[in-house]
């Protein structure tokens, strides 16, 4: 187990990041927290394991029960076990494990210990860090969450082997965003110069793209842990597009790092339209994108766009009632302006020739 | 509407404290505000208002309701008005509102602003300063929750005039618990001084009184604002002892100020008999809440000492799997200590002679 670094975050919470080399690595540190611990699987992640450790929960998995009923069956097994404040919730899995796991270690008696094991590679490049929790609610991603950032994440690419093509996807949207965002090249170097191995998965090289794209992700998070000063804002760039193509395709259609890289590439298009975004790097963004296989050239029909206003309308990062997007003007530098609708429809709707 | 002080607290956010010249500087304050708010009442408090606000919702009174149901209710209307993350919680109410409106606050988005209007004794010196939010889950207390400070707290003592003497004591079992933590001995004396002008609710006395109160917590909040240090725990004083005597008697026998007076007097008992507390502290001590009306020398029947045991083994400041109790040394000073069980059986059980 190697100590990658430690950052300070939300609520003057130090993470620990840790690489684990391979999944017996893993095991015996977890191994030495002993009892006083509550897992939190899914029936994916649960497969991990030949048996099951103690003081257990496996929920279902996928999107659709990250909500309040999980959420409770959580904390109420936590309770069962008869946790305490001094208690360690261990997530093992994807994002919706992880999000629901460090929501309930953060509520439990006010907030227990955190370890989080992030299983894909979206949840090992994003989720993990930053202490973002959350559980959907009443048909809103996200709606219900605090900041609670995990004592430790511990990163063991072992686990991305028996990753589905389509997760995979899944996460190398988000760091593609990470490349676009970081203060230098390093990444979208990086990206350009060894994409065969990172599609090919050769652990060595996504270990360190990991490492490159979660450097990006401390750097937003240490300057405004709580997303309060609009700096940890840049990093939902593609999220306001993106969640809200989630959201009309019902979380099934695209994956979400898949509407992200959609979003990313919608932002950009509106940033070099609006005369914000360098030409240069909004072009070659977009096909950076196209490079890892993005359909960036998705449009949604024209029946969609008052349900796909309705959940930009929704959007979380609302000031004094207006919705404001991040726009990328150059390498790591982007903008939170409010786009007028016409601009919106204008780039996501499919123009009929 | 005059500012008592500002203090910062868990997450580095600032709580401030002012004290509003009777129920229209209140409402005068709180229409500042305009529309991106979100009331939280309970059929008590909503009875303040003769039409009320919009955006609000009316929950049942008394702690029975202070459940996930609850929570759920706030936070749904929260997304049917629309809120966001710059939207407004105000809780107007007890500690059952006030708790839930600033868990609801916390969780909402991640985090929404919260003025906090306590409407009780209880809450005004104790509840809503240190931004301790709860709920009650599975038959235990306060088991779900976070720390998160109120931007503001308004305490208008117009609003307990009508408060039934039994709230009034209610609350008063707390602030007598704050005379023996404070570092000096003003409020102890001012309590001594003026017993009768604050059983008859003087205004300008009450308000003197609750300025101290408030003071003492606030010393200990600054120090601890998220309950890690041992230091804040000191607040618990007779918490152990009166939480499981709440359980047992269900929430309804006794309120919750009465339980930890009762608590409190059961600490310094414990605390002469262990040879911690000065006896000359511990015995006026025990004086000073009898001078106030409390029962100090209740005690458990035998038959309930099983189900009392298992509610005290089940308390939150459990540290590897050992419950330590708050004990008084002497003004201003505890220790964090355990107890032998003889020893809680021989102070709780009553004695047949």
């Amino acid at each position: 187990m190697d100590e990658l670094w430690k950052t300070t975050l939300a609520g003057g919470k130090t993470t620990t990041v840790l690489i684990a080399r391979g999944l017996p690595d893993l095991s015996h540190h977890l191994g030495e927290y002993g009892r006083n611990v509550m897992w939190v699987f899914d029936t994916h992640t649960a497969k991990f394991f030949k048996q099951l450790p103690p003081n257990n929960i496996v929920l279902e998995s996928g999107e659709t029960n990250k909500n309040i009923n999980s959420l409770l069956r959580i904390m109420g097994s936590a309770a069962d076990y008869g946790m305490a404040r001094d208690s360690r919730f261990i997530g093992f899995g994807g994002g919706v494990v992880c999000d629901m796991a460090a929501l309930a270690a953060s509520l439990y008696m006010r907030g227990c210990r955190l370890t989080l094991v992030p299983t894909t590679l979206l949840c090992m490049c994003d989720a993990t860090l930053g202490g973002k929790t959350a559980i959907d609610f009443q048909g809103n991603k996200n709606l219900i969450g605090s900041f609670y950032p995990a004592d430790e994440v511990l990163v063991c690419t072992d686990t991305l082997r028996t990753l589905p093509d389509k997760e995979y996807h899944n996460g190398m949207g988000e760091i593609l965003k990470h490349a676009l965002l970081s203060p230098d090249t390093e990444l979208y170097k990086f990206l350009l110069a060894h994409r065969s191995e990172i599609l090919k998965r050769d652990q060595q090289i996504v270990e360190k793209m990991l490492e490159l794209s979660l450097a990006v992700k401390r750097f937003y998070l240490e300057q405004d842990p709580t997303e309060t000063k609009g700096i940890r804002q840049m990093l939902n760039l593609g999220h306001t597009f993106g969640h809200a193509l989630e959201s009309i395709s019902h979380f099934g259609t695209f994956s979400h790092g898949e509407c992200v890289a959609w979003g990313t590439c919608k932002a950009l298009e509106a940033g070099m339209e609006a005369g914000v975004c360098d030409k240069g790097f909004g072009e070659s963004g977009i096909k950076l994108f196209k490079l890892f296989g993005y359909d960036t050239d998705y449009r949604i029909g024209r029946g969609e766009w008052l349900e796909y206003r309705e959940h930009i309308a929704h959007d979380k990062k609302k000031v004094d009632g207006k919705i404001r997007f991040v726009i990328p003007e150059k390498q790591g530098s982007c903008l939170l302006m409010p786009l007028a609708e016409t601009m919106i429809q204008h780039l996501v709707i499919q123009q009929y020739s």
